[in-house]
């Protein structure tokens, strides 16, 4: 049930994502739905998708992005689509106002997003990207042990890699291997998240430099299916990353510091929706540590970005520019890896960018 | 007790790892520790030392490595001495017809290496190197695991570390740093574990090229103090290794095939003597896996290299060559890392060395 306190987010297509991300704005007690379009769906099924996907009776159907865009009573948009078309919508959503959440990968490249993070600056709008991990419980408890100087000291490495075995279908027809859409493959999807856990891990530092590794596979349209690459920070400290859609299923990170080690198994989508487990060491002495999350980490996400909104809408606060600063920085690094791997794996210097 | 059937190995030094491997003999029901030779001990030290790591009273102290590898009394030899020591001795040895056990990194080179090779299959020789882990019965459950082809697929990639936080003293005055002694440093110490596991991975297949990573710590003499190097076999089929003496400890493997995943967080030493456990998953099915062994996994090695000395000894049988050229492949490997780290972390070509 709408309330004046709540964000109303309106959706950008009835991409099967809309239904986790739905059921979460559905689960913040501070957002609601309000609004859909989709060009690919008719009035018809959009209804049909709102009323399956209990949406409340409010939420209005649009015909076209245009017409979301300018409903007055959509305070921020949910953008599943296309990374092809991020900069554009994403830019036109500013200028109206909208507040943006936007899926991973944020742009095709640093220099459309830069585009989104001016239209942004310059409209006083309130950015997060999709990426639902970094909200859940477990992630802060996390960034507890990590930046602890006893149990976990100055961090050395972090390797990080998330895969999974893609069917027929999708490695011929989703947009994630279709060069005009997302056109970054696996290093925009499933590595977007390895190259965040390792920020993470550095204390949302750039590294010095960027390097893809031997043995990365592209489809017939040159699209990434699988690749690794080394993110080095000097003074020895590196990261690994590793993300494939060919590779059985597997979110890992292991981040070793000179006290400490932390282990997770299942750091994107933990295996249980309400709890999450991970490990420590200190020397070879092992904890077991668990949170619990009354609502899945969809809905912590959702809930932190209404906050933020409605920090603006209700109090006129300003954005909190971390989520367009960590966007942008994780942007760079996928540039820069896709960079060398177009480019026989030369190391490519990203500080500054 | 020593009895006719037991395997006499002779121990070349008091090192600290030869409390660990006698103790490893004693076990073994059919290996008996029958000499020791130390150049830096006196016979008093030695017969001390022999004493509180309870040698059989049979058991001769030699003054020096010569007098040891005269002994008829002497079946094999154990050599915990710097890399660098290895060539002269162990060539010694086996024209002298003793079967060897020799600690890692087997050479300072291939080259070196393979002087070692010629003498042993002159002599008819029994060779192993003295990695343990690779004789737990965890592993052989591990290799069933990694080449099932409904549980695990393909591989696609084996990432594997093994790193510690030497203290200081270790740092200044190991063998392990030191590049008359021991000069291959983290890469010849904790890369030796985590180039074997990558290649268990592979079927013990050599890969096609070696790529030093951005990023490793030398110390003011050159030695490898922490490195990292990325292992392709083509076709989309790689491993990652770390390695380093200046992180907590840390021993993970997790290798991705195609429909599975395996993850161990303590394959170089189990943090039980007695038992050991491994995770595997089928999509995102995991299994938790113990493997018990009444000895602990250093022992199993004494038990299997006495075994094929015992068959040549007793039965007239030929060495198994596997532990040559597994010992082989692994120093062509840690050999192409370092020609990386000298190169500018240019790739190396290792298939056909």
């Amino acid at each position: 049930m709408a309330d004046d306190s709540q964000i109303r987010i309106g959706l950008l297509s009835c991409a099967n994502i809309v239904r986790k991300v739905s059921r979460a704005i559905n689960l913040a007690p501070n957002a609601t739905v309000s609004a859909i379009a989709s060009i690919s769906n008719s009035i018809e099924e959009m209804k049909s998708f709102a009323a399956s996907n209990n949406f409340p009776p409010t939420a209005k159907i649009h015909g076209s992005y245009e017409s979301l865009l300018e409903d007055p009573d959509v305070d921020a948009v949910y953008f599943p689509i296309p990374a092809s078309l991020h900069v554009e919508w994403a830019v036109r959503a500013a200028q109206k106002g909208k507040h943006i959440l936007l899926d991973k990968p944020v742009a095709l490249n640093v220099y459309e997003f830069d585009q989104i993070v001016e239209a942004c600056e310059a409209n006083g709008i309130q950015f997060m990207d999709g990426t639902q991990w970094i909200h859940n419980p477990r992630t802060a408890k996390i960034k507890e042990f990590l930046t602890d100087p006893v149990s976990f000291g100055q961090l050395k490495t972090v390797q990080s890699c998330f895969s999974f075995a893609a069917n027929e279908n999708f490695l011929k027809n989703d947009i994630r291997v279709k060069p005009g859409l997302d056109g970054l493959g696996a290093l925009g999807d499933a590595g977007w998240y390895t190259i965040q856990a390792s920020l993470l891990a550095n204390s949302f530092r750039l590294p010095k430099t960027v390097t893809g590794l031997p043995g990365h596979v592209l489809n017939d349209a040159g699209i990434v299916l699988s690749c690794g690459a080394l993110l080095d920070w000097e003074e020895g400290v590196t990261a690994t990353i590793y993300c494939s859609f060919l590779a059985n299923v597997t979110m890992e990170i292991t981040a070793i510091g000179r006290k400490g080690t932390l282990r997770v198994n299942d750091f994107v989508i933990p295996f249980q929706e309400t709890e999450a487990s991970f490990t420590t060491s200190t020397l070879a002495c092992l904890s077991e540590h668990k949170t619990m999350n009354e609502i899945p980490q969809e809905a912590c996400m959702v809930i932190e970005f209404a906050r933020l909104v409605g920090e603006i809408k209700n109090r006129g606060a300003k954005p909190d520019g971390f989520w367009l600063s960590f966007s942008r920085k994780t942007q760079v690094i996928v540039d820069a890896v896709k960079e060398s791997l177009d480019n026989n794996l030369e190391r490519v210097l990203v500080s500054g960018r």
